[in-house]
């Protein structure tokens, strides 16, 4: 007979069958984005709400409260893959048990409603038709929080779900002198009086031409199509089921290069993350990624770090003109270049360079702490919005469906999350610096179209490791430096410094 | 307060669930043989057998079976489909708890051993390597046919599953006389010395105007494209999730129009029954296929009594000419209507013709039933199909390949599937003989493009009853006769004396 499993051995076990489970739901979700007839959407609701249910039974169950119980006791080494899987699945069960079931409830019903409320008010630029509604949200998180009871402020119980262990104090250290240099360096660019247009990557691109294209870049910076997949959609985004099923979408403007490629690039990004992860870990916290904020500097890091570079595109020029050639005949790298990284305010975030994104997210994540600690009435978002805007970026929304109204976060009651957009720029220019440093001339082995070293320098660095170390301790292991703004300042300048002189 | 529900609402409501469960698996079914990158085939197949243990612990729960009882209890109406509901889920549960858990295990493990064998015999043609594992299958099918202890031989335990309440003794009692009856016909054809060459439907038929042509065909036949879509993949199937999401899928050979076209029609003949069925009664029997033999009826009437007549290609030849001007530009009506329906033995039963497909189905239903019984033992399997195929067929084939070892169903452990083609065919046969006295002139109105009268006389007839009715009734209650060989005898009778003299 086999010998009794050990209690980790039998944790890891129930893991595992909560991510198969888990995974399930993920196909249903991108089938839903993909290949869904509108007739099936209801029972589609039914599908993902059962597989909910059940997952969440096994997330809160008593055998796993036991399970996580003894394997503590026989789990002394610090450190290892193996207490960081036990620490963070206690910290999950944590999450999940200590969150009444009404308020999940709560949570799924006030979301579709809000949501339905969110499309109809940004539709017609009626603040009003969202405000009950956003007044729910903020009192569902001021009471999940309760529930969660952080050590912190109220704020910190949902930032960890999104970037565990982050509190809003050490965001605000980071993103508050971001924020200041930022907006400085906006208005040295906007006394240039120079302007980047975007006309060298407007005109005659055929959805065709940027599929095969997107798919040689990706497949060149080592994204595997034998555990994934690329497909059209309305918004890009990456699912991932595993390192073993890794699916990618994109959405492509024939009249406008620059949205479909960067966001295949990006999602590519986060993908080569998914496909990273260890495999004999799947389920296992050690298998899954760190945090958003880690996630997303990977998306970061190869959508503007390498893939709006001089050195990206001398490889990939050519390649470019073959699919578009009248578009980009007399396209030179320098007017490539420039329209690819040109600094303007604007009101969508979405939209936004490389620089103002990141203004956009202070904005909000200020705005969103101040509604859940109380300091910020939901009835007076609009013109703190505006206001807030305005002084940051110097331009003043018209309506709100280019203000407040315009992301869909809140409606989804999803507050807590976009500091980790911000926190990913940050991180990703961080450790870019340090894979310069460690790899040599990346841009001489970018022109020759090699992109294989940094994937599996990042791999190494980042992707294998999944949850073992806190964000934070991540990106200090990596570049010896807690998290800082300075690389993403430093790089912001050195762009504008070329662009704008 | 509400009233508590009463024991039907809740049989009902846990049957609901089940089938959404089972609805998440088959979509992940159906993501298999379409987009799943192949690196993820293992972590799917741990996907199902998760949602397949889950879905089994609901068939076979305690709660189901007090429901049931209490169920049983207060439903006095016989023939309501209230009744039928329960009478059916009664004998699913039945069925379910019989087979031991350890058979369950020992059938999904033999089955994935025996497939790969039946794979490297064929590819190999050496029935010796598959012998050992159709020797095991046999056991696994007697030992559960007695576990399910049919009252009368062990095969009809098996036939139950897919034609449930059918018995060997009856199928046998309508395949007989259809045997001699084909078998005379076939005889009489080859002795016409008459060719009907398929070579008008080979040439350029490029595989995006085969999609087109069977798109525009399954709209006219009333396929719902709201409610279900078209896939390419590397078998043609019909993925029923119920009436909301249907999808068909199929291949298309860009040298022969012959095999996606008809394949497509086929699955769109499936696809109807299934968009068909009451939305209302979701899960329950009542609103789930009658049986495979009607599945199978509604897939072959629009396959064969309605594409491969002259009246709908009256319609659509000029379509089909628009599409492949080339080579259909010198095919008249008479030549085409020839290529499509020529008889001609061959060794493989995917490919044959009309007719002599059922005498491919009465070989397999009489040796499958003799391995069952140990009239025939699985070493003597070759030599049995060779002798039997000579002796129905008039050609005996070079190796098992051709023979015995040319379709999956028996590795698979499906044993008693086979009869239910020929059923469709028979009942197929039956029902639209019906249709074409209560619906007037069928073949002018094909000829005008109308087909959705006929698409609404089968949902009346059958497609909302679902499992209300046993297939044999259900065929009596449609056309006032119990199932019988006679009328597609007579439809291939008159097709063969049309065609051959």
């Amino acid at each position: 007979m086999a010998p009794m499993p050990s209690a980790y051995e039998r944790l890891r076990a129930h893991l595992r069958e909560t991510a198969v489970l888990s995974s399930c739901s993920r196909i249903l979700g991108w089938d839903r984005e993909t290949y869904l007839p509108r007739g099936a959407t209801g029972l589609r609701a039914d599908q993902t709400a059962l597989l909910a249910r059940l997952a969440h039974e096994r997330r809160t169950s008593p055998a796993l409260r036991d399970l996580l119980a003894e394997a503590r006791e026989a789990c002394p080494e610090r450190d290892s893959p193996r207490a960081a899987n036990v620490r963070e699945a206690q910290r999950e069960f944590e999450r999940a048990t200590r969150i009444p079931a009404a308020l999940i409830e709560e949570r799924a019903r006030l979301t579709t409603l809000a949501r339905q409320a969110w499309l109809d008010a940004r539709a017609k630029r009626q603040f009003g038709i969202f405000l009950p509604w956003l007044g729910k949200i903020v009192q569902l998180c001021r009471d999940e929080a309760e529930a969660l009871d952080p050590p912190g402020e109220a704020y910190d119980a949902h930032l960890d779900e999104y970037e565990p262990g982050a509190t809003a104090k050490e965001i605000e250290a980071v993103l508050s002198p971001l924020r200041d240099a930022l907006a400085a360096l906006l208005r040295r660019v906007l006394a240039s009086g120079k302007r980047l247009p975007d006309a060298p990557v407007r005109g005659d691109f055929p959805v065709e031409g940027q599929r095969r294209l997107s798919g040689r870049v990706l497949e060149a910076i080592g994204f595997d199509f034998s555990r994934g997949r690329t497909d059209l959609t309305a918004h890009a985004f990456c699912g991932g089921m595993g390192p073993f099923d890794v699916r990618l979408s994109s959405r492509f403007d024939p009249g406008f290069l620059v949205d479909g490629f960067f966001g295949t690039l990006h999602e590519g990004g986060h993908g080569l993350y998914e496909q990273g992860l260890d495999p004999d870990e799947f389920g296992m916290p050690c298998g899954t990624a760190c945090s958003l904020g880690i996630h997303e500097s990977q998306s970061r890091l190869w959508e503007n770090l390498v893939g709006r570079s001089r050195a990206f595109w001398r490889h990939f020029l050519p390649a470019a003109r073959k699919e578009f050639p009248d578009a980009l005949r007399d396209v030179t790298p320098d007017a490539l270049h420039g329209a690819l990284n040109g600094i303007q305010p604007t009101f969508i975030r979405v939209d936004a360079d490389e620089l103002t994104y990141n203004l956009h997210i202070c904005l909000r994540f200020d705005l969103e702490r101040a509604l859940l600690s109380g300091d910020l009435d939901a009835t007076d978002l609009p013109q703190a919005w505006n206001d807030g805007f305005e002084r940051l970026l110097g331009i003043r929304p018209a309506h709100d469906a280019d203000g407040c109204l315009q992301d869909i976060h809140w409606s989804a009651g999803l507050v807590g999350y976009f500091p980790t957009y911000t926190l990913g720029n940050l991180y990703g220019a961080q450790i870019f610096e340090r894979a310069r440093e460690e790899l040599g001339d990346l841009d001489a082995a970018f022109a020759r179209g090699e992109f294989l070293p940094l994937r599996d320098w990042l791999r190494e660095k980042i992707y294998r490791h999944g949850m073992r170390y806190p964000a934070k301790d991540l990106v200090a292991r990596i570049t010896g430096n807690p998290p800082s703004p300075r690389p993403l300042l430093t790089h912001l300048e050195r762009r504008c410094a070329e662009l704008y002189g």
